[in-house]
């Protein structure tokens, strides 16, 4: 298994959306307890078989990185792979694979995490594994530099040769114009150039240790039998540093809509995505986040949203259209709306189409009728997700390490269920502002006349 | 005399922009020495006033600030007028105007300098104030917090309150997407409120040192008087830290065309701004600083210049138009076009032609007639600028503050006249691509029909 595959540098604004569970209603065990060297532990009691989905997550992500240094929280994730004393490169990968496990990690603006699905009978041996490079990494050049050129091919395919995500980077470029959340993930591809052996150590020296850490146990286990094992692994993991509180640079009020056009002969579809900057869970004040959360549904969830109804049913001037809220972020973060043209409607004209949509329910506002079935359908989608132990493992893991606790967890479906459709068109009014927006069109060359030089 | 009036935040790219001098040309011998604590000192004898102009340059500007604390090094400037042990707070500026004399202060993105005129039996005193409070500035909460209210009244004088500002600041922004350059030179507002004494006396103590500053004499004095009097009052000033090198988060090659719409009913003209991101002296590749600097006044350096002639006189489409290169930078700098359309000329309109006169260049080249008397207008108005001892000062702190030295001073007019057509229609095509540029349209609300939302 290799990294390449299975890293998750991009991102996506998709694996947190949604989704949430109703823990409460289940009747399901949440347990949480700290460890003395301050390592965090979520417990979520799962018995229908005897598996257990591992999890670790980091407090620590892309966002914090030294300006300049771009990609070294995701860099780090490869190299952790590369071995300690007690256990040289691949035979933690090697391992899991020989008992029949999965194993992934990923890296996203706010956190870096690593996990196992396992037996229940070998989760002390990932536990030991896991524990065991908290501390215990061991870099040589001979390892870091070819695995750096891992990390620029891997630049180079997802980003540098797809005309989409460029785009997507620059808009978050754009909309971010102080805070970190405007670098790429995996790093701008000159700064990975210049990431070192030496960077990535003090890196992992500085972030990498229990009281910066979450561990997170979703499957056949109960608290005292996760507590045990905690102990016995990751409790023996000394405290190697302090962390200080994570305060990033924040963004200046927006006052001006930007545009971005990118014009590239692979472009096979043409489309226009818009980035609104927008508060988080965690920064968001009472009840704002949650109605962000339900307009993004009623604007664009799916076949029976407002942009899908009028721009692809309707008018039949879209092939597609939507929204989203990435709400599971530590700072400000992003409001989405994407459309892709039929052939014969320009950017343009979607363009004021979607602005209008957005309009009407900024102007008039959502109905009762409307509202309840996009919150039905919210917190129906957070019950299924509960039979993915590793979309709740994941849900927990990043609540955490993004400013929020279990509480708000378990509490989100009953906080989306009190949205009211005032909330909601307040949300639209104030937050989805041209001015705190950036748009982009992705065009062929020959699409988009006036950026055309001859 | 207040910092308030004085002080010039704004950064405006003009001051330092097409001229040098021609010093080897006029016999002027400009000296430059450096004192055994580190100081350089240049010297630029001009004899025929018994005047001189003292300024002494910090290597240190708002680029070189923490991410998170911007203005800190505006700030700074501000507060260095707030008195040390043996000077308290306003002597200085008490005595240098009842001398008769002038003073000043600036910070750019590059540097921060502190300049008196004074005549020449004046000049000890002035010296030995500015030595002083190289090391010795005294700072208590009673003077920081009223003098942060002076800044953030500053910023909203200057920007807040001026819709053109504004935008200039979103240009930068978006121009800058890694480099600190997109950062307000005055700080972002919700930063400035920030600030404190404890950072101020952190940055002055990390960056006030003799060995990170730049002397600048100006008058009727020659080297030997100069080194004395240098000896004499800072000379006795100790190396107080030490200064890493300045190594800035560098852009990314751009690759999508921004644009910003500004909307405001205070706007009376509506205006085009563009920005490329371009090359400065000190990143260029040989010739390449130069080429873009008679460029900048082929394109649109009065009303002789290709954007004028083409957008005022012949197509009557615009008001005003030129071009500038802000060439005295440390890193990637700032290439632009301006251009305010007639009544009854569409912003886009106006662009179009604007983009066609680019073009143009870029396609077919310029003529060698034209060159010359551009080379010819640029190198006669460095010989102009010579009669003020102000700006031939201020050549020399900007150019030792931004990584080049007297000798790329006095070799500047040489080079420019080694600018052939060919190297500036290559400039044109390589530099003035719209994909490294960023567009902004000044407009009042009811000029922008597709950013309204009712």
């Amino acid at each position: 298994m290799t990294m390449i595959a299975t890293c998750a540098a991009a991102g996506s604004a998709a694996v947190l959306l949604p989704v949430s569970v109703t823990a409460q209603q289940q009747g399901m065990q949440v347990s949480e307890f700290r460890l003395a060297n301050g390592l965090d532990v979520v417990v979520i009691p799962d018995r229908r078989t005897p598996v257990v989905t591992h999890m670790l997550w980091y407090r620590i992500g892309s966002a914090d990185e030294t300006p300049g240094k771009s990609g070294l929280a995701h860099f780090l994730e490869h190299l952790m792979f590369k071995g300690t004393e007690k256990n040289p490169a691949g035979r933690f990968s090697q391992v899991v694979a020989t008992i029949g496990g999965q194993e992934n990690a990923f890296t996203s603006q706010d956190y870096t995490a690593y996990f196992q699905r396992v037996t229940k009978e070998n989760l002390e041996q990932v536990m030991t594994f896991e524990a065991d490079r908290m501390t215990g990494l061991q870099l040589t050049d001979e390892v870091v530099l070819p695995e750096r050129d891992v990390v620029l091919e891997e630049r180079r395919m997802r980003t540098d040769n797809d005309p989409a995500a460029q785009l997507s980077e620059a808009l978050s470029a754009a909309l971010y114009v102080n805070h970190p959340y405007g670098r790429p993930i995996i790093g701008w591809m000159h700064e990975i150039q210049q990431l070192s052996r030496e960077s990535a150590l003090d890196f992992y020296r500085r972030f990498y240790t229990p009281n910066n850490a979450v561990l997170v146990l979703a499957g056949d286990l109960d608290e005292k039998e996760a507590r045990a094992l905690a102990e016995k692994t990751y409790g023996k993991v000394p405290r190697v540093a302090e962390v200080a509180p994570r305060v990033r640079p924040v963004e200046p009020e927006p006052r001006a809509h930007r545009r971005i056009t990118l014009a590239d002969q692979r472009v096979r579809q043409p489309s226009l995505s818009r980035y609104y900057l927008v508060p988080s869970y965690r920064t968001a004040a009472g009840g704002e986040a949650e109605a962000l959360e339900v307009l993004a549904q009623i604007l664009g969830g799916g076949q029976t949203s407002r942009l899908y109804r009028t721009l692809v049913v309707e008018k039949g001037i879209a092939a597609n259209a939507g929204a989203w809220y990435q709400g599971t972020s530590l700072d400000a973060t992003r409001f989405g709306l994407y459309a892709s043209p039929r052939p014969g409607t320009s950017l343009e004209s979607l363009e004021a189409a979607l602005d209008e949509v957005v309009a009407q329910i900024a102007k008039h506002g959502v109905d009762a009728g409307e509202i309840d079935r996009v919150k039905t359908r919210v917190i129906a989608s957070t019950i299924f997700s509960q039979d993915n132990q590793t979309t709740l493992a994941r849900i927990y893991g990043a609540a955490l390490t993004t400013g929020m606790n279990t509480a708000s967890v378990k509490e989100w479906p009953e906080k989306i269920k009190a949205v009211t459709p005032e909330q909601v068109q307040e949300a639209a009014k104030k937050w989805l502002d041209i001015r705190r927006a950036v748009t982009g069109h992705l065009v062929r060359p020959q699409d988009s006349a006036p950026e055309k030089r001859t």
